[in-house]
């Protein structure tokens, strides 16, 4: 009590030079068209985190076991996009010099571009996981190059045709699931194509971003779009699980917005699922 | 933004007279016994759906490319459901004699005898087939006659026996439920029967009717009457699917209440629904 | 209206005398380590049960031919849990001595301990069948030997090695899961194993005491300690109906906390559970 | 405990017969036009009002010392003003023949009427004093004759024109506040004429009728039609206290809508009011 | 209702070219550091302005006499607010190029900014009255010139020192309030120094701007960054009264937050004012 | 970012050493008879207070040239409120012993009794000033000594008659308003004899206890009792300056339940109100 007030996600109190994870928050929601909150997603799971254990029952593995570093939020501008991704990329850099794993939790999709171009740097042969349920292929929204609407186009960008797999993917515009077919892996609804993506990328630098919404709206309510007829808790963790077997070099959770979800559930789900990440990713 | 400020469900911006389906609201909710709201049905689904894209990636077609107007609210007076029923009668009626498909948007349950009243009138040979958690099937409700449980009791009246198909049904009184076993044809819990019914149904003009506490209070919590124990979004969408395959004439959806999620979950299943019934129904 | 305001959980009415089974509720939360209110469980399902019908489609029963009496909440004091406990057995013990079935509703899981010391009282050979999302065998929890965190430990203090079965289990510290391997039967996760222990304890004196938060999230987000990854509520109805078989000598509901969900399908899915319950254990 | 569980307000527990005055709900809001709830107040009295004292520091008197007896809610239908209406007319007529004073709880501002009707049965001079945001005096409402915006256009049609005494009003149409002009006295935005109209009506019989979106939206945003520019809880206390030393021969208090606050500070406030006015008017 | 569907504020239903005031919502949001939620404020005005009638008892004038024109929702990108503030110029240009008075709704405070450099440009002696809790005087916010606490400094720059009238100030850090004395005129608290302000600016052109925040939070807790101690809601009617009778060539109000009261009070007094804002300023 | 990540209210970053005022929580509510959330105060202050500028435009003076501590909030069993005040006890001393100031913020009220155990080890003439809506002065409640309904009467058993000097009482029980007659100095409903309170005690050691309650339900409806007809902001902010002139050696702020009030203007209030105090108390 006599020493600062420190505030770490489900109990993560190492230090940063000894730990091989780093989470952050990027608490950023400035392009979300619909419905914003999503910057309040770090803070929350923060905030409620303590209610969930640091064991696992379902990797008979401990948190207190492995070494994690909470870095806090990022303190981000609102209304310049360009200044938030640079800010993200610089830090994220930091990390993967340091050879430790970035673990980002947003704020909108959007931010995960400030982690893939730090990434892309660092690994030329860059592969992208992607569970959502919109495809995020749009070359532009409303004019803008930079929105969470695009973020994935801008990835290809990045890291060019078919490096991209997507899946749980329920929701584009008719031009953006077109051009998709031709430039990147589409797995519609369902995670049933994982096991022979996971095939193909075994060995290589695989980023994974996961947009929250990619759940069920009935066990994710949270989320600034929601969309009917997702993935189930159960199957979204063993995709985490299948996932983690390969050679993870950064990751990202976006996409929660904790005051859309008056009951808490949302939150407590992701902080949940954040542990279950963490030990499954951790090596 | 020099003409005037249009608000239509989904962009469907057709003219009436060069559509075939003409989407309105009823929003009536004045017998609801326990929690009302579904009057705010139409109001909520016109300004939440932009959030739903028009292009379905179930079906690979796209609200853009049929012809549907949306005709915005009547104005009804609560109060007087006698009244508010013949409105509703008269203005499906106008749909039906322009040779076009109303689809009407809840308000309460009651609001669907309006709308079978007038198919009625059209088609002497009308079947109707009811997805609910409820059954609706008293003769009376604390003494009257018009309510959202006596429903289909009252388009019994109209059809007569073993013309409703009632399916998704886990809730009502001993009597009803008794009743409906010499009048109706009831599949509990579930769409099990739904291809037999196809099967009879064929050809037959049809009223399709959704009162859309049928789904599971995980993914539909926004409804006056919650019941545990119902169908998912996949199970309603793949029932929809075999039914638009019927020659319907006339349908809805109703009970959803959106000031009872205040997630906005329900309200986006609905408008996601309701993307995929227009693209299904039209031919 | 002339006479006193009576106030019944689903309209049982009958009189405290005639009754089999005595439903009545605990409220109090007062050890809730994260958020409060399931002191208002007794009192929500009162006011909302009216919108459940008395009659069963899933076994065909109706409450009104059964004699249950509601005896309306214990009063008791916040911040002293010693006490309450000693309420709480004492009118169960009364309930038992009168050759009645007690069905408590928390309140959080602590009450139950109260209720298992009189049951134990009765019945020296007892078990306890234990559904929840946490394993509860906490020693003590923050320096508190009672606690809602500590109350299947507490029971097992009653009743010794192997008499606890815990079903649906999917949270806990490694220690006391490590702990319980060696003193209770632990089923993670589901209801696979509760066949095997209904043969077990065929003809034996049975306890029940369901943490409501065994549910998935999804249908029962309105609980202090929401954990993903639960079962359906049909999942439940299943495995009650199996344990009705058995020889239940008391049972409980916990830890439903209305205020934690506003759209009110958690208190609507207690009320209907609630139904199932009695009939189910009504001989 | 073995006895029926009763649910009073404010622990009003005397028997009808010797109380002087009844209490009871009338749980209708079917006319509501904008956002209903109203029909949940008396209920939500009645649980929250165990957080209020029966004393009274402002008048120095108890509950406990004056007798006075909560009938419940009336069981009415939904979707049959008239018959609502008539019901309330009757159970009002009975206590004012059994010599008692009728305090209603709507409920929304037309079951007023029931009420009107029958007190004005009994006295024909009788003068109604109507504290409100709304003057209500509209002829129709949407074609309706019995609706929440013509409660006091039909009890005027009863007792003629400047029997009705308004305060507090600052809404209404152009015509009906013109009308008003001629038939009633309207005392706009506050209670400014109250003490000239206490002289005029001091020994008439006088029904008192408040609406409680009469308070300012800061302490009362719990009702269907908040306006904001209202009185402050003192100042109506005070217009209250003035008025109980006429001669109150019954009233009510309407247009609570206790889902429309979630802060519960509203239902609060009228449990508080209620207590008060009992206060005040037993003699 | 075979016509499109138009929703207009406050049933402003005039045509554009008869119009001499011309309403319209800037839905932007996107720099707001605290709680977003301001760009659902047309919307909202749009939808529940019907609960508030045309006519003022205040004015005793009516809506239905005056000619105003509701142009609907600009549709602005996220995420790049000098793109924005371009488009609101543009539009704000056209009207009063038109000869006609913009009054714009916002979205954040930013969004007046917009509208300022329009009329800058048609008024080169334009004043400002600002009507704040908040000073927004600051040079840059984390780094960023354009932001919702930078708006009157960067309106400053436009129209020089001593040109911005403030009023109801509250809340600025240190080193903005002091630069404010030596730049802007400042009433702290309230509208003391209204009159003075008035007789200075009788025939100048005026931009009136009110950040609704000005407001008590008792009155207006739905916006985004809420100050206790701010001024009723009839201490702002007065104030706005004051104002119109000088020379206003164009205005908005911002700040409402619909989504952040959940009472819906904070809208129905936005939808007031904004009726008696239409009527003061109407010649 | 690669540090540890400090929370802090109201950015009070100085080190414990240097600091004379010491602020912290006390998360308890565990005898909250009616809606408990006051445990979540600290958390809530801390995590909101950033949207609070550190400069007072009342004062002219900022928290960045102050030297205040914050140490987070104490970690408290539930169930036990014993061992809660002993924790609290304790650490005050420490504080107080280290010639420092202690701020506590609750928790509900039952916690000041904690923290005056302390003051009054250390201060054998210590008075208290007391800021309530209620009386606090039952000897038990429910059979419980130890009540948030009971502290100020545990507060006298330390400290004697006419000690306490109460302000703002509104509730009570008869009796316990009767006790407090002839022990306690009660001015009721608002601050009137502050000023000659303020007279009375100059130079005496005081504690200030401000139950958050005090103010009015409009301004502050996050509270777990709320109680209409209270004190404004203004009027308590200037008794709290009257206050702060006597010599303040201990204070605490309870009862604001954040989760009560989804508006957040609550917790907004009580972060302006906290950063009010610190300046006015700090010499």
């Amino acid at each position: 009590m006599l020493e600062k007030n420190i505030n770490n996600i489900l109990g993560c109190d190492k230090s940063y030079t000894e730990s091989k994870i780093i989470v952050f928050g990027a608490p950023y929601d400035g392009t979300t068209s619909y419905r914003p909150g999503a910057r309040f997603a770090g803070s929350a799971i923060r905030n409620e985190s303590y209610s969930i254990e640091t064991y696992s029952p379902y990797q008979n593995k401990d948190l207190d076991d492995i070494c994690v570093f909470d870095a806090g939020d990022l303190e981000l501008p609102y209304g310049n996009p360009a200044n938030v991704l640079e800010q993200i990329e610089k830090f994220v850099l930091k990390i993967l010099n340091d050879d430790k794993i970035p673990l980002m939790i947003g704020g909108e999709h959007l931010v995960s571009l400030g982690a893939v171009r730090a990434a892309v740097k660092n690994y030329k042969d860059l592969y992208i996981i992607h569970f959502d349920a919109h495809s995020d292929l749009r070359d532009d929204y409303l004019g803008e190059a930079l929105s969470h609407a695009t973020v994935m186009r801008r990835c290809w960008d990045l890291v060019g045709d078919y490096r991209i797999f997507q899946f749980g993917i329920r929701s584009g515009s008719r031009d953006e699931i077109s051009w998709g077919k031709e430039h990147v892996h589409t797995c519609f609804f369902n995670f049933d194509q994982l096991d022979t993506a996971a095939d193909t990328l075994k060995g290589k630098p695989v980023y994974l971003t996961i947009d929250l919404d990619v759940l069920d709206t009935s066990v994710f309510p949270g989320t600034g779009t929601p969309e009917a007829g997702g993935v189930t808790f159960c199957e979204l963790l063993d995709a985490v699980k299948k996932v983690s077997e390969l050679n993870i070099v950064a990751l990202d959770i976006t996409e929660l917005s904790p005051p859309l979800d008056p009951t808490g559930a949302s939150t407590s789900l992701a902080c949940k699922l954040l542990r279950e990440i963490l030990l499954y990713v951790y090596k």
